[in-house]
């Protein structure tokens, strides 16, 4: 038995999971070399093995949730974790031009994934499964969480923070009376957000956030799933600017992924495949950056509804493969199965946990609605 | 006019305030030397004052909720408040004598004013108004919130890190069942909350919580209005020890004021007179003492909820004042005042806030309940 093999299966016990087992969390491993590349290039050869066939499982998601449970991810220390990262650090910063290859990859993905994998809405974010069935009614109980924190007053005028595909804009202006503008950076986004928003009282800009006029004030702001982007740097920019464009009393819905460590790196794999730049935000990061601009009057953890909301995703992905696959490959399939995977099972493990955070400049005379 | 007097006069005009006027929030000035006083010592300047009778307010509370507004407090700057920051904690880290003397004396204030001034169940901390009328039912109705957060079962062994005088001991002892441990370091707490449980499942202990055994595993750990007294360098210390005592799946419920920006002094009246060597923690501080210790299930704030507890707190003590009188002197009552009213005022300013975290070791499987 290898050096590598040995060490890889005695802490892959300690999490359950036995190599070519018959519990559907175990691996089956076509490939012995998969060892030696997770030894020496951790997350990211694990990912990688994955894409190439190397290995496989049943429940990969729980593979992952176990992983992470049993503080494995840890073990996997010294040399070869700081090594991977180091390097990751080293390749974002100096080679910008693979970041923007691989986010153009990641957008062009295209609409019809997404619009396969998506609710109606197409929400790229978190449901809120309390008193839903289906993926449809938890994305849309999301958004009247989101209405209910927000208090949404008809003609009001509402921000809308990296608003994506526009569903969200859609729904607050056509259900709440409500006028909104709706911000984000991706042409191709902006094209389909008006398009999907035609009709409705609703503006899109394609633009940065950071550049709206101080004058264009707004009655409230929300921002769902695009804090992630921002980066620890920005953060206290992005604070400063949402309560810029407030008056006193005004309300900002923060709907964010979290973790419970404060850390500058991503995973390697999620951030070299899927979210180049990604940065998911501490407790203490974001009571930072709020500081002497807001008073937090909620703060709502529903981490376990993202694991849920994935397994939604994931189901509707492998479903609409056959319609899919013309388009993409069977490496493509495995990474992505491997992405929506490793994701539900962080959420499981409660290494990740997703937040809305109510914060109004200067707080609240009164209390607000309890919105859950 | 003076010029400490044209100066004062024309800061407390931004906050609506006016010498000598008919509003309720407005200053009666006895002394005119109050002017000075503030200028060139602050707010201890300003509560020493009123101690002194060099001035009066008919409406106190709403006084100090338009200066901390307003943002008044941070208009009296410059050298006189650094002076006095810098005396206050130069005068904390010399005379530790002089701490103890206050301690002693705050604590000395007795049974007879605390027994009058609060509950039935003699909670010094805030009450949970969302359904109550009066301080017994929202005092009954926080203790219900904790009980509900933290899911109590009927013979599970709970922690209450500064019990006080037991109220919260005896609550949950007697209606939920649990087996209750109470830690204060003292002496007179312990000795009242002994007799005052006495016939139920609890347990006083008269120590640091910090020297309990680590072997002594709760199911469950709550705190009411003790963190203010850890003070900053022991934030982590608090954190490790709850997470030490607790399982894997275990909560802790902390229940704090809060305050909006990191700040390592108090309020050096509050600091003289009232709370010596208190600290109120914000986001920041408590996002990081609590960093890979624990998942934060929830974050509830309900800060509005202090002014109105404080003010029936008033209410009791200027009510019972006949009684009192005779062991306390006119100026006492001038203090004692002062500081429930400026209390309260920070609390409708929305600069202090009240918090009940739940924290959970490895963070929960399932959803906990709804608790508001």
């Amino acid at each position: 038995m290898s050096v590598a093999r040995k060490w890889a299966l005695k802490i892959l016990a300690t999490a359950g999971i036995e190599e070519n087992g018959s519990q559907p969390w175990d691996i089956q491993v076509h490939n012995p070399k998969l060892y030696w590349r997770i030894l020496t290039q951790g997350s990211l050869g694990l990912g990688e093995s994955y894409m190439d066939g190397w290995w496989d499982c049943e429940a990969l998601d729980e593979f992952f949730a176990r992983v992470l449970s049993s503080g494995l991810d840890h073990q996997v220390t010294g040399l070869n974790k700081i090594m991977v990262i180091g390097l990751s650090r080293f390749l974002n910063m100096q080679n910008r031009a693979r970041s923007k290859q691989v986010a153009r990859q990641h957008y062009d993905v295209g609409n019809d994934l997404y619009s396969k994998m998506l609710d109606q809405t197409m929400m790229y974010s978190c449901g809120y499964w309390r008193r839903a069935e289906t993926l449809d009614e938890a994305q849309e109980a999301k958004l009247e969480l989101i209405a209910c924190k927000l208090e949404l007053q008809p003609n009001t005028r509402i921000l809308d923070i990296g608003c994506g595909w526009g569903g969200a804009c859609r729904f607050f202006a056509e259900r709440y009376g409500v006028e909104v503008t709706g911000v984000t950076l991706s042409g191709e986004q902006a094209r389909l957000a008006r398009e999907h928003c035609e009709g409705h009282a609703v503006q899109i800009l394609q633009q940065d956030y950071r550049d709206l006029p101080s004058s264009e004030t707004f009655d409230a702001i929300y921002s769902i799933g695009m804090f992630e982007h921002v980066g620890y740097k920005n953060y206290r920019t992005f604070m400063r600017k949402a309560h810029e464009l407030l008056p006193s009393g005004g309300r900002f819905l923060l709907h964010t992924i979290g973790r419970n460590d404060t850390e500058i790196s991503t995973d390697p794999w999620i951030n070299r495949y899927i979210f180049p730049h990604g940065m998911v935000p501490s407790i203490r990061q974001i009571g930072q950056s709020i500081e002497s601009l807001f008073v937090m009057e909620d703060w709502h953890a529903f981490g376990r509804d993202y694991d849920r909301t994935l397994m939604a995703w994931r189901t509707n992905f492998e479903s609409a493969w056959e319609s899919l696959r013309e388009r993409y490959d069977e490496r493509f399939f495995r990474m992505w199965r491997y992405y929506l995977s490793c994701c539900a099972g962080s959420f499981r493990a409660r290494q990740n946990q997703l937040w809305q955070i109510l914060l109004v400049k200067d707080g609240l005379k009164v209390n607000p609605p309890v919105c859950r």
